[in-house]
């Protein structure tokens, strides 16, 4: 490979001769080469600086703090970035500073020196239109771009993807409950038969926690509108012009089209990060709900022949490399394998929430990406089980009603007419002699044949359903 | 001891003498012999389960299915429980069924017994006046009691203990925020001196966190005011009478003072508990935001000599064993370390929410023992750190003004005059040299001397102070 | 309450009159008022500071640094502690200094006062025989003291509670293992019906997994005897006699009976408890492998009608207030929430032990208290499974070998015969149309009916039994 | 772009016509789109899969089963993928089935046809010379195959990339250690002033977490080196060879020179990963070490004026985007985020590991995705920190000096003399009035000038130097 030099503050590195990035970028490559096959700084991060960083042009702009031409040229190369034409030349990874200082400058330097190149410079050009520092991050700290593109990129992909996704499954639920209403199968309780209740309402529970996940997710969003852009390097907005932290985020909302305010106390915003904390402990819960309804529907659809099997989901492709004919729950176990994931995101993001120090907090850029990619996974996961899995599930009537029909729960009916312990007496004496609740509840006296048809039915057992 | 003979169901059990609880009880101290000497059933569930005992037999007797007399004296014992005086008779340990049943049974037992003592009869008849199943358990299954339980449980210590225990530490440190708010300091980022802030806004910061946990926390209570009492075994009501759900509810918010309601999807309320996933997704931000806190709390009080000593906190106790002299950030330790242990809480909670199955959670003993404790610790703790630390701070001027003045970051200032390459040349050299910022920036010819004065004032650097 | 007034370096404090501690005890008592009912100091630390402080006297004596008298004295009040005579003196609980400085000056304090009442003195005389530091903690400090007792107390409960309860388990799974070995039964993998294996197989596996865990913690041993004892404050064992830190150790490996050794490098010891985090990364990978076990067995016993049913365990006690006859698998709930709690408590000993910093780490209170928890939970939990659930395993025939008769995945043996592809078609098709394999296979030309009863052979499908 | 057509047992699937991947592959990309971008299967997976099947390549060739030229024709496409060359063929990702069963189909169908077209076939043949399922998959199954697979790739990389990593580090701290071992310096004990060591000390705690560390994850190979291959579908060994599970581990051992061996329970191996929860147990303990010194040793160099100072970390890239001149220690920022990262891990493989259920586990992908992680990062973490940080650290000998000779704790050498109370009283008091301890020591008049120089010594009291 040609390289060309390039100098920061502390002298010379060699870049890849055509590369839009200089000497930071570089150094960052270098001194951190740790896992950057697999854990590059995640693309919303990158999206998100572009939305600020042409933000923030325009308002240095409009403060008289940097000249219109400039500011149109960070524009169009931060456009370029949106357009995802640059996208090679963010290399850097995750394990870098906790402060996302050097993935801040990588956009510095690339819009910089694109710029440059788009205004009709050399790279090899010593002194460049564009300076990364004073041009491009002018107004600006690390210090608070980052944690501003952390709440772009995090806010963006709830509303884009994750709650989508959540909304997408929890509509098909929805309308599956609705359908298999007033199937009666036969409930469980501790994985034990208990009394009947419908398909459906087993159904309208997975709806109603997508429902509250739902709510709970959104509940933290307002939190994430608010950016800590204008605080600069400790919260106290040095070197910013004035009216620039709510220009700033007013310009960050009209360019994404999303409601993003200036946060009302910059000390808090680069200090800590608790909203991300906040949200992810949403995503968490929604996680718990979508383990227990995948675990569920791989229970209910389990066998063919020696499980529970009364509902059938899609078969989607071969389930075993040895055993021929096999069909497994598949989407059901990506599922839960995200939820475990999730489950272990939101622990790395709580210790790196609650080790900030003093005016900033340094574990930035391993919580967005455990944020981004929680969020990604939830959003992801529920349009894929939706669409290969939910969407198919079907009620296997024969199967329900055998269960419901054989049930010893069914004696509860009995409770308010002769008493627990009578009613205990035959459930327990029928399970022991093998025979239906019906035989014993007559051979023990306590109801007659014509008694028992009109108290245990399983339909009468189920409640008003909607 | 001397013992009297319990039956249930199952057969005959031998129960100590003059115990108010009966067979079930019993039977579940015997078969689980695990940590009983720690980790009993925490004492706000037995209170809520008074509070919905009590609420239950009103609610019935208004249903026209339980007498009176029968209801009145379920009412009695529920406030002798209420008043802290049958507690010895609730031995049973966490580690149980993972439904709660054997504590509903035991509250069903005694409030059983204990009335018909009341009642003037004797633990040793062989028919008591009330039915722990029939009558005190009426309309109820311990699936819908329990987490009946878990929410108002979680509630009260919610509003009661959480909340203000962390107001009143949030209102302390708004009061430094401002008594300090002109305190010109340091800033430190990564652990490197920065630009200078005030201690009130440094202390402002802290006060924004726990503003937003408390607003956090908040936001997840209109779920836990939801009541699954009325669903009974899995969910569909059977055995309550018509109205039971809206009513009984309405009798529990009447007698404990708060806003409950019945939960409109009952199926979610047994197999899920999402809402206690969700609140405590509140608290470990909470928490997180502790840990911040207390971290530069005792970071910024660290020396006495050789530390970094900016402010002092109140000398609580001789420190060391063997230092004599030392005293120590201790209230900052037992604040750290609940939040440590809320961390894992949440992740005992996490798993118990994710593995209901079907119609039933059977982790809710373990989940609430597990709420319940980050909530007491939360606001317990935040008392102590308040009451014994917190309202003590002071700044110690001197070194916080020794240290500001010396610090290379002042150079920022110079950024919008010089340009951010020239600033740094100062800095690296004057570092490098042990000047100070001033001598240096003379010396490079990068200002005059009266420049540097006029632009480098700490005291300007600071923003808008508020 | 009558009081006392005790005196430490800091002043005066008031002490409930008969109290065999003075004035740091007390407090503490007054300085942590958090879950005071709840979280005291583990009892198995109590104990531990009791054999170390007995330990320490003896070598001090012999040291010829502390009269005879004195050392038998202090050796006294250990003894009396041993026995749990002095309980109620140690009052102080878990969130305290995270030194635990406050419970080594509450056992000083116990030792010196009750020891000079011993000797004859007045809890109130001015002067004491003992003095709590400069006798009782003699060539000591909390710093190496609480981390020496949260070894000794570590590794006694592991080696007298949780292995031993581990091998109860493991033991009866062995046996039911070998008992059940010929029992052909189908196999499950992803729920889904696959090749069978045998019932003695199937719990085989169960056997090996506790096997595995029992060397894990096994290996986790060594580090645990290691002892922290004559670092005092910081690791350099100021104001130790020569020989101090092997002799204690001797001592205690004496007192105990265990083979404790002092640590090669007491820097570690003191900032860092890795052998705790270690040692509970062994009990969390049991958790783990209890989780397994007991969902399968619960999953595996779950009916009796309408779930796999293919095994009885013990019925211990009513299972519903309100379905009658209903038993539940109780010790596989209270076991799996043991297991949620183990893997909750392991987040927070991480946390713990990751935060320590310079020469101490002070979480020390919360991790050893999480570490104990656990180990007692494990321990005492096997034991309440084994001995009410698992020893009663029994299989129930009948079911196994319908389900097994009827399984499709019987195919698989006819892979090495005619090919993957012909046999999923045979299996697809049976499964389709409701036929049994033998049907379809002939129907579809690729096996003649001999064929298949030669090569289809459950039994011979279940590889050497051992 | 075009496609060819493939199928499997569930009919046809359009492929990329150049694609050595068939209708499995395809059907797995189409299924699961989720994190396409950023979650594929891990590289060191798919190597181990191609050590695997040249191993049962081979082994099925020696046992009769597999003709040679199959046997070598599969084992020369193993190499191939060894060589990388065929990685564009490896599209899937984590979240898939839970068995990997879509990732070993997707060797085998790369195994087929490269081998069918390296024998001089055609993709578009129907018949090709190898068959996924009878040829490369003979004697297999994914249930064996994948966790096998997870134990080569777990166990090379522990070796090959987490302990040389570790070891590294530790190397260069044992040698820091020595070269300051004489560097007299305050002691930090709660963030304060405590009795002094020496530097090399110090880090030589560093060194023994790390030590105990190695030792801690060598305790885990042995059970990675067992291998589940021979299990087949549920551990019983259906269609394999006489011999095949010892063969098979044998020639695995030899290609990859690692001792590998058949596991001697195939039950536990496929329906647990105990091995990788443990294993990852010692992973998370080395990540708890790692913050411990991480911190300390940023914490050490903070300042450079206003912080503690007392050594000096490389200066490897500016520190910030808007404070001139300002260099911070990115690498304990990278370090202490992996920490982060690990111990979220660990969380997520404990709930993958006990969820496994009946005869397999099904969350195998994300168990040895977040294994992979983990063990990576942390020994590139290590290099890292090692090479850019820990090779570079210097004392700063005059503030070392400054803060030992001013510290109020050397009073502790006074103890054995005078006692702890009139020790805390020179203490205190010179704390309080600005004093030295020698000042005060002589003012109240408990030594001599020439006493409290000949007892107090900071070099005398860190203990004997090794």
């Amino acid at each position: 490979m040609s390289f060309r030099i390039e100098k920061d503050t502390m002298g010379e590195v060699k870049v890849p001769e055509t590369a839009y990035y200089g000497a930071q970028t570089q150094r960052s490559i270098d001194n951190f080469k740790i896992a950057q096959d697999i854990n590059k700084m995640p693309k919303e991060i990158i999206q998100a600086f572009a939305y600020l960083k042409k933000a923030a042009a325009i308002t240095n702009f409009e403060a008289g703090v940097l000249p219109k031409e400039k500011s149109d040229l960070i524009g169009k190369v931060c456009d370029e970035i949106l357009e995802h034409k640059l996208d090679d030349y963010f290399p850097l990874v995750v394990w870098q500073t906790g402060s996302g200082t050097q993935s801040n400058m990588n956009i510095n330097e690339v819009v910089a020196y694109r710029g440059h190149v788009l205004n009709g410079g050399q790279l090899t050009d010593k002194e460049k239109f564009l300076h990364p520092n004073d041009d491009v991050n002018k107004s600006q700290s690390s210090n608070d771009t980052f944690p501003t593109a952390m709440h772009i990129a995090a806010y963006k992909v709830l509303v884009e993807n994750t709650i989508p996704g959540i909304e997408k499954l929890r509509d098909t639920l929805e309308a599956k409950s609705k359908a298999f209403m007033h199937i009666v199968k036969i409930g469980r309780t501790h994985f034990m038969d208990a009394t009947p209740l419908t398909l459906g309402q087993e159904i309208s529970g997975y709806v109603a926690q997508l429902n509250y996940g739902l709510k709970a997710i959104k509940n933290t969003l307002p939190h994430l509108t608010e950016l800590a852009l204008g605080g600069t390097a400790v919260g106290t907005g040095i070197n910013t012009p004035k009216g620039y932290s709510e220009n700033v985020a007013k310009h960050i909302a009209d360019l994404t089209g999303l409601p993003f305010v200036t946060a009302p106390n910059k000390f808090e915003s680069l200090a800590a990060h608790d909203a991300i904390v906040e949200a992810h402990g949403a995503l968490k819960t929604v996680a718990v709900s979508l383990m227990k309804i995948a675990n569920d529907i791989r229970m209910l659809s389990s066998g063919p022949r020696s499980g529970i099997g009364e509902i059938h989901i899609p078969d989607n492709e071969p389930g075993s490399s040895i055993m021929p004919g096999k069909v497994n729950p598949t989407q059901c176990e990506a599922l839960t394998m995200i939820v475990a994931q999730v489950l272990g995101n939101d622990v790395a993001i709580n210790i790196g929430g609650a080790n900030g120090h003093f005016e900033l907090n340094v574990f930035k850029p391993m919580m967005i990406y455990n944020f981004l990619h929680s969020a990604r996974l939830i959003g992801e996961g529920c349009v894929s089980f939706n669409d290969k899995c939910a969407v198919g599930i079907e009620p296997i009537e024969k199967n329900i009603k055998a269960h419901v029909d054989n049930s010893l729960m069914l004696v509860t009916a009995l409770n308010t007419k002769i008493g627990y312990y009578k009613a205990a007496e035959i459930a327990q004496t029928a399970h022991k002699e093998g025979t239906t609740l019906k035989e014993m509840a007559v051979k023990l006296g306590y109801v007659t044949p014509e008694e028992f048809d009109a108290w245990v039915i399983p339909g009468n057992m189920v409640g008003e359903i909607k």
